[in-house]
């Protein structure tokens, strides 16, 4: 077990975030990571609501996800996808026969009255994952992509188009009338977290549209628990996703200092400690004249092992 | 060829119509079928717009239905119902991962302001079937089974219950404001048909919600094509379905005598001529005491042959 009494709470989004929740789930004792996940890559195609990055919380907590494919379900089929083809309908957005369960349940269950937070607590139960999946709210936020091709929703920029378009900002729709998830403000009220933890996730549409819930930020750096920031730009790249190329395109160097100025010019005070990879180390200073603490580790979590290191690490963090 | 010159309309349910709907798609030239399909089974499941009739309709035409399973398509797969079942949800209407394809794509069409008919027929093209496939209406008509367990939905009563509650009745909620298909009334008023066939469906539940949409009987009796019905009831059975039950639990002897005044005091003037099978050629002459002609042959469609064979002997009938 981990050195933190305690719960923990993790900020995710899909992928490269989710990496590090099964690391923390595998350190902490059951039922005590909770993890508030982002939901403004959410949207409906085809008629069924889609929840990217909690499904990939929940396939890869509950040991489900694919490993070749980096999303989805492991031994996963294409039947639904391939008639889909040969009917000629929208076919962009891969969506694997066993999956589809997923957002077919999850469709229903909202068309009937359920809320977002109540169904993915319920199929979290049906699929034994003991951490808590908080959706980081129950309305409805969506990330729009400005781009040199306009401006265009979150999925049609990373899936469909396979993020070619060159960035230019992003705006979360809808964000400024929506509430962050309650159990975890009430939580927060209540001091119940010991520590919190930011994934290594894309900062600017993953991380940013959870932090920018109204109140949400606030409560973080109001809350006694220090905030570990871990970088997801190592050696000057992104591990998974388009994080660097997204900040060339916005004219910033793609590096953890970089990162680290993004979270502390728009979070000031939020964060306690920042985490970045051993091939990073000459930027510490620079990070620290930030006024955050540095922690140095081997941050790329290839192996299980590797997952559970970084987790023990970071939560043996307590900032200044 | 068949004798019969210009185009035919033939009412029909679900897989005992579609049977003879196929000998006549083989024996007419290409383009020359009409389908008028009854919609009232459609039903919402899982989010879906399911259009059971509709589709068996289509993958039998495109040779394409599950010869074993009678209902879905051939080569089946089913994932998305074992991933259903693992998490608990619904799953009593079996959807195979193919079969989805299709509800998906209508099910978005539709949401996305297409009328039933619009799509109905752009999913023939892509199946290349060139006969013509009208849903009965594009209003919403919904069969309800009045039993001694209560009322229930027809797929309820139909696949889930699997027709064990015992019929007293039935109605078709929005039948009396719903439009028939514009363009098969546009055809009746031009006279474009020579002949029309009622199917060997079942008379009350896929016949009859045809028939009782507003003005559409009368416009079959008074259009000058001769109305030929096949009787589904076979020496007192149903070849395929619950007519025969249904017709007990209604206190009606379960017979193709029953079939033909059922339609003979429900319509009074439609029908020209009635088919009935060799084995019930006794029936016949009480028959004939309704005042429509009596036409005898097999009409058992097992084979390809058999469904070609019933269809040129249907389209040599011209009634009295």
């Amino acid at each position: 077990m981990a050195a933190v009494q305690g719960d923990v709470l993790a900020l995710s989004g899909g992928v490269g975030g989710a990496k590090l929740a099964l690391g923390l789930a595998d350190v902490l004792a059951p039922g005590r990571l909770h993890v508030l996940v982002n939901t403004a890559d959410d949207f409906r195609h085809l008629g069924l609501y889609i929840c990217p990055d909690i499904d990939t919380l929940l396939y890869t907590l509950s040991g489900r996800a694919n490993s070749t494919l980096g999303w989805g379900l492991e031994g996963e089929t294409w039947q639904t996808m391939s008639a889909l083809e040969q009917l000629g309908a929208d076919a962009w957005f891969r969506l694997g026969d066993r999956d589809m369960a997923t957002h077919l349940w999850r469709t229903e269950q909202l068309a009937g009255g359920m809320r977002l937070t109540a169904f993915t607590a319920l199929l979290a139960e049906r699929l034994s994952v003991s951490s808590h999946i908080h959706p980081m709210t129950n309305d409805r936020v969506r990330t729009i992509v400005h781009t040199d091709s306009g401006d265009l929703p979150f999925q049609h920029y990373f899936v469909r188009d396979q993020c070619k378009p060159a960035v230019t900002g992003f705006s979360f729709d809808g964000i400024s009338a929506a509430h962050p998830n309650r159990d975890v403000m009430r939580l927060l009220q209540q001091k119940a977290f010991a520590q919190v933890l930011i994934c290594p996730s894309n900062p600017f549409v993953s991380i940013d549209p959870i932090l920018q819930l109204p109140g949400l930020w606030l409560a973080l750096r109001e809350s006694p628990a220090p905030v570990v920031v871990v970088s997801p730009i190592v050696a000057g790249l992104a591990l998974k996703g388009p994080a660097a190329k997204m900040m060339a395109e916005l004219g910033m160097v793609s590096s953890a200092l970089e990162v680290a100025r993004h979270y502390s010019q728009r979070y000031p005070g939020l964060m306690d400690c920042f985490v970045i990879d051993e091939s990073d180390a000459t930027l510490a200073g620079a990070i620290r004249e930030l006024g955050v603490e540095v922690a140095i580790t081997s941050t790329v979590m290839k192996s299980r092992a590797d997952k559970q290191d970084l987790a023990r690490f970071a939560l043996g963090l307590r900032g200044s």
